[in-house]
């Protein structure tokens, strides 16, 4: 995702506004986690929320999760991709199927 | 993104595991915050963080994003350069250059 | 604390504007999720914040938990004390002073 | 609450094990976010949730509540009541009886 339109658009937008001083790895993870709490607010009393402000908090998290991703020098969907075939060892079909149970409890 | 390798490996995960019925919106939003902690939890007392556990925890953020993007029908990439074009407007590079002001303090 | 000035205060004034019913343990957590995030954005982009903005998302944060435990007919105090008397246990003080390491790597 | 049996607790465990270095204000806000998203866990897939999981980690938030609050200097109780104060004004009874809307949408 390196030469990707949506990456490129984002260094551009950071160097621009010479941000990238800003964005440890630490404050982008703290920037996930106050823009997961903004997303869940959509949600704070009830299942139903403005489909677009939901949008919008989630493309917050997502911006942030991919300025991460860049200033840790890793791939997106690599890293998902990988992480699954993981997830996929700790919950095999047989045992995992329509139970949302944690897999050390399965 | 929706005809992405990854979306689709995605889909075919749950599908397998017959877990959609677990992923509500809401339920991925919950589920997106609490990702979020744990990967805050790698910076919890200090800014150095093991790169190999931040890789892990950042995929799972981004994949509960991305169960949330397809559940709501919308693609990851044109929701973060949508929202990064109205950011452009909050943040005009005269003003915002070098400072990590909120934009209505700017 | 459930004769305590401040819990009464607190049901009080939920009572006055018949709020009980949003107040599921799950919204409440859901609330202290959003809260924490809030206070978390103080120290975004650095260590020092604003106190009066740090004392204000704190009380909030505060005002949740102490709902939620009302709500859960439990006192706070008392499952504070109670979690120490384990936290003890879990980091004795030989092994673990001075160090932030988490107790499954003392 | 500074001289509460909770605080005093709190205080000589943390003193105990030489932990108050890494006690900064940034570090204890992050803490509340981590157990925060941990008591949200209790909750991601439906709203029945076991009662002493729910204790524990409330028990957490509440503990890095009290820590951040002795750090500020601050009474836990104080806040709270001054915060509701201000909070009566954004929620007067007659427009918020029964509604969870938010202040700025009543």
């Amino acid at each position: 995702m390196t030469d990707d339109n949506v990456v490129r658009s984002l260094r551009e937008f950071v160097a621009e506004r010479d941000w990238a001083q800003f964005h440890s790895p630490e404050n982008l993870a703290k920037s996930i986690a106050i823009e997961g709490g903004e997303l869940l607010e959509c949600f704070q009393w009830g299942s139903d929320a403005d489909a677009e402000r939901v949008r919008d908090e989630l493309a917050d998290v997502l911006t942030y999760c991919l300025l991460l991703a860049d200033r840790l020098g890793v791939d997106p969907d690599e890293i998902v991709l990988d992480k699954l075939e993981r997830t996929r060892g700790k919950y095999p079909v047989e045992k995992a199927r329509g139970r949302s149970t944690k897999y050390d409890a399965l």
